[in-house]
């Protein structure tokens, strides 16, 4: 009997935060109890008007197909949001609502880059990132980050790369996942320019914006009309399952967008869509949430220099510690998992985010509600007393 | 100011379907009333069960991302299913939910094909196809199909595409888009057979089936082992813009799909999988949906050949007739577009299907109300007798 083969471009890496909640799941199933520090998905429940806009559309009727480009309506809320949160003007035209991020990556890089393009991307870094690339013909071009610079991507590491061996794109995050870093207000602008001058594209994902706690994030759009902008309804907006998010584009990407979406997409969720227009105007309850993640964030913070973790990436915004572990062990995958099946806290091994690096780092996320993590840290910090050190 | 130039490969052709539809719009704003005749969306609205499960879903919370495969529940519904309507058993392990048939198809394409790969689907045949398999670097082979195979493919045309030049995949649909026609039983198992025979990868895409109106329509699993297949919540179960697919892969494809999904798509919409767990339950409302396409095809079959368009592909199945209007013009898009301004219905040129041939067809969709498909045929009569033949 025949066997397909599969591609070998499918042959992408797993990523651990998965494989660790496959396990983490598996123990529940088993009866133990299990502290949830491997997800990057916050504890809120969607926002109470948003629920409340979701059964309105449900009763409402009429969700069919709507445009490639999205609801009118959800693009000139997105569009207004940028003047309330940044002061920049969009125009609702360079909009284009995606099936979330994901489904938003796959447009821009389609429609920004021909195979063989040449991407910078930070290590550490988004795991996604790398297949997503790999899958269309893109080459990652990694920029090593660390403490030199707060694990943040500068304009000169651009350069270099670029002199090296010419760039297309870079694809940069601020706040970043796993480091929780921001680039800087100066920093930013010096990339915009760096890369309208040089003629890379950037694409500057923003899905952690409005989980800050010390600086606000740039926004790209308001140092550039080229860059492609890349947005969430998962993180601040707490929801993760209705696969939502946007795109601002400059406006001569936006009819390959439109086609690209018809061909690849169709839309995005209607539901969600229609969802997502009560999003903004949640703030109180968003607001809430982001001052619970502002306190999980103190708590570990303080607590984990007393464990022997003192070294972190400055955890600017998102909602992640990248602690360095080399105290304890040169293989972070064996250490979450005994951290799991020994002490029951699930975390994530840097080698999700840098293959090279990764094996002394480990990225805890602290979405979780506050009672969650607090039990976390508890058994972290119970767990990391019985460890040896190095 | 520098302005950032498209991709090449995001250079695809506009969907004159969606074209069509944002004149119709147009023109309804005007104030002028349309019959929908373009589009390949059902008239009936998401079944009740399924409003009601999706309203059990938003009270009962826990929306946040599900599993890369899809939810558990959910697989198992689907792999039942293949029991209950073709008596053919599916291990709930060999299903992946996925975001639309889209989802499905960008999923399923990345995990059998690397780039350079040759795929053969039939002229003419859905638009979208051509479009994604060039962003992911496959070429389509075009197997052109006509009224003596019933517009449908051949185990003998693959056998020639694959003597030409070796095939690596075949992308076939039944019912078909645009034309209706179905592959017959005997023939499907040719198909299935020259594909395992010869090292073919067949994905059988399988979202009309449900809508047939004389013989069942066959699935590719029935047959063989090593097929790929396609389907979608949103045609027979009327769920358009909740964006839910499935894809039955054999167990070798399964891992690497599922590394794919969690890179490019994190997992289908958690509220749509939640809904679509009843829509095996709603047998009733989907078959009365089913009869209702009946009375407009029956309707269509009968009256068409009086107004001088007695040439169509065998209705078998799906909501489309595909009429050969050479008899009025040589320029199918001049002829929609004054049958939209001129009677008030919307249609679809041939070449949106069939970019050689498709300048003397056109596409009529009778997935909408009952009283509007006759509306649409008497304005389209009215119309017609009205026009000069050739």
């Amino acid at each position: 009997m025949s066997r397909l083969r599969p591609s070998r471009r499918s042959h992408v890496a797993p990523f651990m935060a998965m494989e660790a909640l496959s396990e983490a799941r598996a123990l529940e199933r088993a009866g133990r109890h299990i502290i949830h520090m491997e997800l990057g998905e916050p504890g809120a429940p969607v926002p109470r008007l948003v629920r409340a806009a979701a059964e309105a559309a449900l009763a409402g009727g009429g969700l069919g197909y709507g445009e490639a480009l999205g609801d009118p309506a959800l693009r000139a809320r997105i569009a207004g949001h940028y003047l309330t949160r940044y002061g920049v003007e969009v125009a609702p035209e360079r909009v284009i609502v995606t099936t979330g991020s994901s489904g938003g990556f796959m447009l821009a890089l389609l429609a920004a880059f021909d195979p063989g393009a040449r991407i910078a991307v930070t290590a550490p870094g988004y795991p996604a990132y790398a297949n997503i690339l790999a899958s269309l013909g893109l080459e990652a071009v990694p920029l090593p980050v660390g403490a030199e610079t707060r694990f943040a991507p500068t304009a000169a590491m651009l350069d270099a790369a670029h002199r090296d061996k010419p760039l297309d794109g870079a694809l940069l995050m601020s706040p970043a996942n796993p480091t929780g870093s921001m680039i800087g207000r100066e920093e930013f602008a010096r990339i915009c320019a760096f890369c309208a001058d040089a003629g890379v594209v950037f694409v500057s994902d923003e899905i952690y914006h409005g989980l800050e706690y010390a600086e606000p994030a740039q926004t790209a759009l308001a140092f550039t009309r080229a860059a492609i902008v890349v947005n969430s309804f998962s993180k601040y907006y707490a929801m993760t399952g209705w696969r939502l998010g946007w795109l601002v584009a400059p406006e001569e990407l936006m009819r390959p967008l439109e086609l690209l979406q018809q061909s690849l997409a169709i839309c995005a969720p209607t539901i969600s869509q229609r969802a997502a227009l009560a999003a903004f105007d949640a703030t109180d309850e968003l607001e809430a949430n982001r001052s619970a993640c502002a306190r999980n964030r103190a708590l570990l913070v303080e607590r984990l220099p007393s464990m022997g973790l003192d070294r972190f990436a400055p955890p600017d915004g998102a909602f992640y510690i990248y602690a360095d572990v080399s105290a304890f062990t040169g293989d972070s995958m064996d250490f979450c998992r005994r951290l799991l099946v020994e002490a029951g806290v699930a975390a994530t091994p840097g080698l999700d985010f840098d293959p090279r690096r990764g094996a002394t780092t480990v990225r805890f996320s602290y979405a979780g509600a506050e009672a969650d993590v607090a039990e976390g840290v508890a058994r972290l910090e119970a767990w990391l007393s019985g460890q040896a050190r190095r």
